[in-house]
């Protein structure tokens, strides 16, 4: 990636609410420049757009108070949305995840929400849905629609992404819990799986476990360690996962079919982060191989198909931020298979946590810090 | 990448013939040295592997005096092989390409050579094959199999690689000429094809166009803008190349019938290398998409499918080197696919021209300079 730093003179300046454009980065698909929608948020995790234009967004570290608005016009509002849950519990990588509008939320004005819920020495992911306030400031009618039913004490790998597919169902991610990897290859406890629901939390009764046999009946796969991103491909409707691997193992599923095992810890790519090997097993017939994987390892988080106007090269791409490594990874798909990659904004020099398609066909981002913000791509000649 | 540099006191430097073992490599599969094999070269175009233990090396601008032996204790033989040519035409991007030993040198001892044939104003690439004799010293028999019906006077895009396939036959990857890629849509000629032949330069019966119907008889598959790797997938038997694409256009392809056309430059990824636009369009039905390609252009050269057993997690990957990009690019495959990419040797610097897996199981490498080197890569702890 290019950047070019306009000379002072020249430099393009807007304000527009907490907007402000700069720099133009030139890329191989597009230019851009970035402008920054929001700041001082506290490990900004997830992006929500609901459709009266406003943004939810959480923070992480906010726990009960980390359910933030931001409006339509850039203004991110002082106080948080009032009314969420007490139980968050803010540790390591737990606290608050995702919060995201039903489909139907200009009907029914229902949002979705996934925390650590807990205490430090015993917690687990869960999902509330309450009803937002017209006014977007408190939360209503909060009901529990699941937790995992293991409880951990490691504050790790909870996985916590949300995501309504087309069909209106349910998708949660969870996470190995860290220390317990061995529990992702039963698909009777919730551990390491990807869980699918209706949107009242009740269990659809095509799920490959819905009877209870051979697993638990919300889960949809397991074998899996830490999924942080979770989407629907725009034209071939397939949903699409990532997840967080050991040294090496970071990697990209694809979900075809319900039932299926993912292979964690069986088989991986990865080694553990200390250079000891886990596995030496790559593939094994009967569990699945992901589609893609990073080498060296980028600590991928939150995941969007572009689909917006903006971007015409970027339409079905999918952008995955990096933590550790650092940039927005592009990847180019052809239906259901990655063909290339390109790395976005590694001059920026931040850990990226949440990528989404706003409405307005930019591309949302926010970046992982104390000092966290919303920024948005838009198209630069 | 990660390159460490052991300190002086650890140094193990071991000399045999023109090798040196230096620093370690660590990255994400193995970790290697790197040695010298043979160093003054003129743009090592090619390396060939003779059953005996010696090298065929070519130099791209040694032209008919370009056909170098590496004894198999890593000399380089101060005279270069005899008998070649006199027509060989160095300038730009022609000269000498690969030479390589058919898959019965030891009981018939011929060698394949492909070079650019002609002058400066009027040139194309051709394929001869000859007798190498019992000291490796001269050419004998001299046969010319095959030349490109088309003549240009461009000095650019001649493909050039030779591949032998499990079943013996000889294929040959060509280029578009530079200017004349609207003829790589036209099967009927040879400009921007692959082509397919029995090893005595005769047309297999089963070629797409076999009987000249259609396109030319020795075609397998055209629409190509420069195919610079041309390899055959160890476990699926799938023939894969890669070829130079415009800017951000660098694509890996598999050829799984033939009479496909892959579409350059009716469509493709990449644009003019001054920014302008060739064609907006990046598929259309009936041309194929490339399973890979490279944003930013990389400058794709040579192409080994790893086989040895000296670094088992790179078994069957696809390493390819890069010009531009100097570094050797590790692809991940699972079948026919690629799932994931590794850079290799960024710290090098090098120009990467040619990649091959020896007979020994370590991973040979040619850099791109006047001063050029025949390097390999050997497991380190």
């Amino acid at each position: 990636m290019i950047r070019t730093t306009l000379a002072a003179s020249l430099l393009v300046s807007v304000s527009a609410g907490a907007f402000a454009a700069q720099e133009v980065y030139e890329t191989e698909q597009a230019n851009f420049r970035i402008e920054t929608v929001a700041e001082g948020l506290n490990i900004p995790w997830s992006i929500g757009f609901l459709p009266s234009g406003e943004m939810l967004v959480t923070e992480r570290d906010g726990g009960s108070q980390g359910l933030r608005i931001i409006d339509a016009d850039g203004n991110l509002r002082a106080e948080p949305v009032t009314g969420m849950p007490q139980d968050v519990v803010v540790n390591r990588q737990g606290g608050l995840f995702d919060a995201i509008p039903h489909p139907d939320f200009a009907q029914n004005r229902l949002v979705y929400i996934s925390y650590a819920q807990g205490t430090r020495e015993a917690h687990r992911t869960a999902l509330i849905r309450a009803r937002l306030s017209d006014n977007l400031t408190a939360l209503e009618n909060v009901e529990e629609l699941f937790a995992v039913d293991f409880d951990i004490a490691t504050n790790r790998h909870h996985g916590g992404k949300i995501l309504f597919d087309r069909d209106g169902y349910l998708w949660l991610s969870l996470g190995d819990g860290g220390d317990h990897m061995d529990e992702a290859q039963e698909p009777s406890n919730h551990i390491g799986t990807l869980i699918r629901l209706n949107d009242d939390g009740s269990v659809p009764a095509d799920n490959p476990f819905a009877d209870g046999n051979g697993g638990a009946p919300e889960v949809w796969s397991y074998g899996h360690r830490n999924i942080q991103g979770l989407v629907q491909h725009p034209e071939t409707g397939t949903i699409w996962s990532h997840e967080h691997g050991p040294r090496g193992g970071d990697e990209v599923n694809i979900h075809l079919e319900g039932g299926l095992n993912y292979g964690w810890p069986e088989i991986t790519y990865g080694i553990n982060y200390d250079g000891s090997i886990i596995t030496e097993e790559r593939e094994r017939d009967g569990l699945e191989q992901p589609i893609w994987y990073w080498t060296p390892s980028i600590a991928n988080s939150g995941a969007a198909f572009y689909t917006g106007d903006a971007f015409p090269h970027w339409q079905n791409d999918l952008f995955v931020g990096a933590l550790a490594g650092m940039h927005v990874a592009r990847l180019e798909t052809d239906g259901d298979r990655v063909i290339g990659q390109e790395r976005l904004l590694e001059d920026l020099e931040e850990r990226i946590r949440d990528v989404r398609t706003g409405p307005d066909g930019f591309l949302y981002i926010t970046t992982d810090s104390d000092e966290g913000r919303v920024l948005r791509l838009v198209p630069a000649e």
